[in-house]
């Protein structure tokens, strides 16, 4: 049940209505990493980093499982760094400043290790660079994630749209999922969107929970309202990395366990935004994740006997 | 089981992506006592009409079982107008005209009959009228369930927060609530809201579903994921009037009643916007009834056994 993640790993300096940091560690690959750690020990990395970045952090990754052999160490040169200050309402954020340093020349390279992983997810990079990770597979994985973003269907849609045909799962937002598909309802949205490639698509909608469409199936998951949201980065990518961890921990690619991994990947943002960066993700108990899925439970439980 | 209905009954014309409307039949208590009537037929009705306003509307409201005596009809008048155009997006719209005509001068006065009503529904008019109405009660009702909007909170806000401390259930939208509160989490709003009076709190976040607080609990309704919203008008008032149908036909005010309550008012919600006016509203049969519930079951479904 071999996980191959694909992403950034970065520094962050964060500024929300509840706090500042300096730089602190980020990046879509080691959010992902983290979440999809709750469920599984067998994840390979794929990355660049500088010089600079933090060594406890890898450690940390190392411990949890995550073989970082296909992470490329640019000696000398300085890490991706983002910084952004949010809102008021959280759900909005001005990006203050992106170094994309390393992320530059990024040009991901498979060990030969990392070429048989069973699990693929492509954390939001160059829809070229994505493309080029899935070729390098001996085979094809039972199932490939894709994470993208607005960004790249304004410079690079072509490419974008030649990665689709390639992945099973998409995961967008409610805007990202409108402009890619040119429809407002996110229904007729989602049925362009499983014409371009996908078999599943996940549409995000921050605070108003996600939607998971399959063939003419739904699937709503809820957020949780939360009373306090401090710092939303990476609530995304944990969202992702406990979707795809629940599947290749259970290896059980219905229609009904996907459900379930939304709902675990819904746990997992809901605990990442309660602390700035990924740390609140590699404290979480079991009794802490049972008990933030039951809040799940109890928030749509309703019991309507229809005669 | 009698049911009290306050509200407009009035004339919109509409446009929207799919079309236009001449003058047509609307009006929060009409769409109230439509969506209502599918639960239950013994609805007292107070409102004020011209002596334009269709015959043929108030004659079906009749025959669903809505006592009209406490509809004045100014003679020589014209009925309250609305005329708005509707974005693309269906979320937001423009007002185009509005009449207040015989809204003017309304001035709820219950008929004798109406003022042992266990079930008492105020839609949106001015807080001070909402209160009037409360106070020629008998005797308290059961429930009192209060609609309002931003525009009260603007111009009247003292004299809304003497009306809320009368009522049991306060429903608005999302912006309203965050206003009414000033607090942008929907947790910390509806403390402060459930501290003003309404013991129950719906938040009503049109295509994102509906929350609903009690004391430290919270249930989510989501809403039905549509191809094709035709006319959102009346949506709010359609939640609002299957809401206190079933609890009226019901009688029971447990947490667990109220949340079907909100389901069905999703339900009715969800079929009001596929007509022009409250149309759609007029000829839901059993089985499409139990069909909507049945989807709103599945879209939430899922099965997680905790160990």
């Amino acid at each position: 049940m071999s996980l191959l993640v694909v992403g950034t790993v970065a520094f962050d300096a964060i500024e929300t209505p509840f706090g500042k940091t300096d730089k602190i560690t980020g990046g879509s690959g080691n959010y992902i990493c983290h979440a999809a750690s709750r469920f599984m020990h067998d994840m390979k990395l794929v990355s660049v980093i500088g010089s600079d970045y933090d060594q406890n952090e890898l450690n940390w990754l190392k411990n949890a499982g995550v073989d970082l052999a296909g992470v490329e160490v640019k000696e000398g040169k300085k890490s991706f760094f983002w910084s952004g200050r949010y809102h008021l309402d959280m759900n909005s954020r001005d990006t203050l400043e992106t170094q994309l340093n390393v992320l530059e020349e990024f040009d991901p390279i498979l060990p030969e290790s990392y070429k048989d992983s069973e699990f693929l997810i492509l954390g939001n990079i160059e829809p070229s660079l994505q493309r080029k990770v899935i070729e390098q597979m001996n085979k094809r994985p039972k199932l490939i994630v894709l994470d993208t973003m607005n960004f790249w269907m304004d410079i690079a849609l072509d490419s974008l749209m030649q990665t689709l045909k390639l992945v099973d799962v998409l995961v967008v937002n409610d805007s990202e999922a409108r402009q890619l598909s040119g429809e407002s309802s996110l229904v007729k949205a989602s049925k362009k969107i499983m014409k371009m490639g996908p078999k599943y698509l996940i549409i995000k909608k921050g605070e108003n929970g996600a939607l998971l469409f399959y063939e003419n199936r739904v699937f709503f998951a809820p957020a949780l309202p939360l009373e306090e949201v401090f710092d939303p980065t990476g609530a995304g990518d944990s969202f992702a990395g406990g979707f795809i961890g629940h599947l290749a921990a259970t290896k059980d690619l219905s229609f009904e366990n996907m459900k379930r991994a939304v709902i675990y990947g819904s746990a997992m943002a809901s605990f990442c935004v309660e602390k700035f960066g990924p740390d609140r993700l590699k404290e979480i108990s079991d009794e802490e994740l049972a008990a933030r899925v039951n809040v799940f439970i109890d928030l749509v439980d309703f019991d309507i006997i229809l005669k």
